[in-house]
This record gives structure tokens, C-alpha cells and sequence, in this order.
């Protein structure tokens, strides 16, 4: 894992304020929905913790690691109740929620990659593993709650969880001191997010969209 | 597990009576939906099973116990064949129905979080995951068939299993006999729901239910 | 597992066809829908490799193979490229792309019902396993794009899966070679599926249909 116990700190804090994000989104999905106060404690619960638990599940990690360590259940309970009570006014700093989102957006994506490598995994699937732990909850909150899930059609959402495992996957191929791995696989994460929310950067569309027909059978 | 014979047999009829209303539940949603033979017995196991193979692939019990035990299977194709050919009749008996699968709810809940404790989760994740069995194959069924699941908006219904759930987990926890803790959990469950059903009780809604955005972005 | 190098390289032979149609029909709705270039790899990803990996979930062989072993992901990212930029002329290939996934559906069933036999588990979900292993993917596909999942009302899509499944598992239990049993299988299902597709056969629908009430509560 990490050598360095200031990185591991530092980590677990980001990661926690990722999750604080994680859990806001899916309270904030349940509010809209009309979901009653268990609802949106399980949407904000789920968004935490369903991208780990998927990872841990494929991975053979089994029990998952939210299943010993209940610091996710208990961030996503706060969370919950706090958009429950607050909605309009934690709806409204979008900016700080899209901020935090990307920060546990990078630091799900780099530690989840870290995790699959340790238990394994090769690269590129340790990648992709990355990704599902930055990008499940929320896909499974999408789901639930009726959506497709909005990882598959924008924002460079899921790419940018992946960027960020290869370049930790990558990095501990060649060999890379874990510490630059993560910074840079999580900077890369923050950059195209960021990108993506100001600059309006998108993954390209096929070429066949202007002349696609409506519905061709299958 | 529990010490006593009489209850163990108990909770197995009860059981497999929850299992027959699960399996109903799944396959009247198949007949509603217009799907074939196949799809309505397919509801119906995925009904039936996929409460509790979630909580075993969670908890690492796996394979799940519905991998060896056909009895799931059995009483699932059963309800499904008899809710294929005499829907209106069985759709009709709606207050047997909603009784059954209370007793399945609280049955499942209490023995999938027994099963949790057994596998070292810890309390607050294996009341959770007695909740899961209880509910995650009507989750299941509500997304299989494009529904967003009722558990996250109605009838106090995962709560009643969260309850049952979280009263083995704290007798447990602090040394009642599995017995007592086994019936009050079910007492509570079977009370949470008829109190929904006949009283309309519900978990509460956000305060801001009424000045609410119609769609806030994100 | 097999007995023949021969039909073991004509396995695998078979299986990658089948996995390029899985991946392509993946694609496919993903271009549908209006997913950018990285929803489309996703989905055609996930069709190929979700059936296989919850099936290996469930059955305990943790981490699923698609972990270790990067063809799949191959298959799938150059089937999605391939859809993305040349979506119509694709499309167009209905016949083809029907037959390949007949034979991937075949194969995925027959694989996926010897691998659970494998691992101990009784023929019943054994056979259940395979069909999974076949129609998982697609379940996901659908599940993921906002669909209801189209193997759960049409053209003997999982009942073919099921029944190759089923004729390698008493295969088995008579102790057939496998030999016989997986060609008997994979001919049942590729002829199954060819009824479906020319002659449309379909599953029987509950008699009740014409006389159903709209909605019945619950």
C-alpha cells in the first residue's frame, strides 16, 4: 500500500470528503425523487459504498472492506440527514459539491486501482477495477432511482476516474514510487474533470450521429 | 444458529411461506408487465433469491446458500406456474398476500442478519444486511422490470426489515437468547408493516418537499 | 472440463465469435442511445463479461476469470471501436450479428454450466448458471441503457440458453462425454434460437392476458 504515513493520512481525509460528496449526490437524487427520509439515507449510503463493494466483490476481497469498517455508513447517515433537512441550501453549492465529487471521484479511482493491484489484478484490469470504484456508486444510484446512468453519456466522468488508474497502474508497472503514482493520477482526475465542468470537454460522439435511424430493430 | 429444534422448524415453514409470497410478489409484477412464461418464472426466482445472494456474496459466504439448496427453486417455479395460470384469483387475495410477505420480510431479515453475525460482520453492517434480504430481491424485481423500487419510497417497508434486523443484532450483541431476539424482531417487523398497511404510517419527508426545484442540475 | 484439445481450441474459437456479438449488440445500443465513445466501449464491455462474472461470483470462483484474462476486454474495446465508426453499415448486418449471438449464447451457456459443475454446484443452478452466463451481459446492457430487459419477454432468448445449459448438466449426470453433451447443448440452443428468429416461436403468455386488469395495487 502506501508507504508514507503522512500520504496515508492525507488520503484517508480526501477520501473522506470524497465520500461526503458521494453521499450528498444520492441524498440529493432521493430529495428530487420524491424518496421518504430511508430512501435518501439508503441512496446516500449506496452512492459510498456500492463502487467499493463491487470492486472488493470482483477482486475476491470478500467481505468487502465497508462491511468491517463502518466510517462509510456513518459519513453517509451524516450526509444524508444533512441534505434531508438542509435540501435547498446544500443543493445550491454546486461548485463546492462538484469540487469535493471530483476529489473522491480521483481518490476512489487511485486507491481502488491500488487495491486491485495488490490483490493481483493485472494492470489493466486494476484500471478498469479503479474506475468502477470512482464511478459504481453512483451508477447504481442512477439505476435505482429510475436514470440511465449519466456516467455512460457525459462529462468525461468515467474517463477521468479511469486516467487516473492508469497512470497508477502504470506507474507501479515501470516501478514508479507509489506517492508520484497517486498525485499524479489524482491531479490528472481533478484536471479532467474540471475540464470537463468549465471548459465544457466531452469524449467524442460517432461520427454516425447526424444520420443514425430512430430504431433499427435488433 | 438457534439452539432450539421447534423454533428452527418454525422459521423454516415461515420461511418457505415468505419465500411463496416473495416468489408471487415477482411473479405478478412478470404478468402485469406482459412478459412470457419464461420472464414471469424468472421474477419469480429472482424474487425468491436474490435478497439472500447478495448478503452471502457480501458477507463472503459464498457460493450462496441458494446455490445448493433447490428448495428456493422449487417453491419459486411452484408460485410462479400457479400465478401464471390463475392470475386474477391469486392477484385478488391481496391482504393474504401483503401478510405473507410480511412474515417473509421479518423471516428473512432475522435470519439473514443471524447469518451476518455468524460471518464476523460487524452489528450495524449485519442489520443492514438482514434489511438487504429482505428486500433486494423486490429491488431486483423493481429494476428488472423498469420500475424504480417501492422500497425507497413507501410503507415503511425496508425499515420494518431494518428493524427486525437491528433488534437480533443488538440482542446479539448484548447476550439474549436468539430465541427472544429472533420473536421480537419478527413482532416488530410483522407491527412496522400492518401499522403501514392499515395506518398509512410512513417514514417522514424532506421539509423542503414543498419549495423543492423541480430539477437543480447536477 | 474438456476432453479434446481440438473441440477446446474450437471453443474458444467459438466463444470469441460469440463475444464480438455480444459486444457488438452492446455497441449497438449504445450508439442508439447517444452514448459518447466511452459508453459505448462500456457497454460493449460489460456485455461481454457481466454474465461470466456474476456467474463466477456466485459460484465462488472469485476473482471471475475476466480478471485475470484481457481477451475479453480486447474483443470488446475493438467490437466497440469498430461499431462506433462504422455504426450503419454494422447495423445493417442483422443476420449476421443474430447468428453470432446465437453462437455466443450458446457457447457463454454451455461454458458457464460446465464451469459451475465444476465447482460443485447441483445441476439445477448449475444449468440455471450457464443461462446467466449467456443472458447476464444483456441484462446489464439493458438494465444500464433504461430498458427492460429484453431476455425477459421475447424469443426464447433465455429458455435457449437454459436449455443448452440443461442438456450439459444431465449430460453430466449421466456421465455422457462431454464431448457429446456440449455439441447436443450448443445445437439445441443455435436451433431454438433459429425457430425464434424465422418462425417465431415464442414462450406462452399467461392465459389471463386478454382479461388482465391494467393495474392491481401492490
Amino acid at each position: 500500500m502506501l508507504d508514507q504515513p503522512f500520504l496515508s493520512v492525507t488520503i484517508e481525509l480526501l477520501d473522506g470528503l470524497g465520500t461526503v460528496a458521494f453521499a450528498v449526490s444520492g441524498a440529493l437524487v432521493g430529495v428530487r425523487k420524491n424518496f421518504d427520509l430511508f430512501g435518501i439515507l439508503f441512496l446516500a449510503f449506496v452512492v459510498a459504498v456500492a463502487g467499493g463493494m463491487m470492486r472488493d466483490v470482483l477482486i475476491g476481497a470478500t467481505p468487502p472492506a465497508a462491511m468491517h469498517d463502518i466510517h462509510y455508513f456513518v459519513i453517509a447517515m451524516a450526509s444524508g440527514l444533512a441534505t434531508f433537512f438542509w435540501y435547498p441550501r446544500i443543493a445550491n453549492r454546486t461548485r463546492l459539491l462538484q469540487f469535493l465529487d471530483a476529489i473522491g471521484l480521483a481518490l476512489f479511482a487511485v486507491v481502488g486501482t491500488q487495491k486491485a493491484i495488490e490483490y493481483g489484478v493485472n494492470p489493466v484490469m486494476s484500471a478498469l477495477m479503479g474506475m468502477l470504484t470512482g464511478i459504481g456508486g453512483g451508477m447504481i444510484r442512477d439505476v435505482l432511482s429510475g436514470d440511465v446512468p449519466f456516467v455512460l453519456r457525459a462529462d468525461l466522468y468515467a474517463l477521468a476516474a479511469l486516467a487516473a488508474g492508469s497512470v497508477v497502474a502504470v506507474g507501479t508497472l515501470v516501478g514508479i514510487p507509489s506517492i508520484y503514482a497517486v498525485l499524479a493520477g489524482t491531479g490528472l482526475c481533478l484536471f479532467l474533470r474540471f475540464m470537463a465542468i468549465y471548459r465544457r470537454w466531452r469524449a467524442p460522439l460517432p461520427p454516425s450521429a447526424a444520420i443514425r435511424r430512430p430504431e433499427a430493430g435488433d
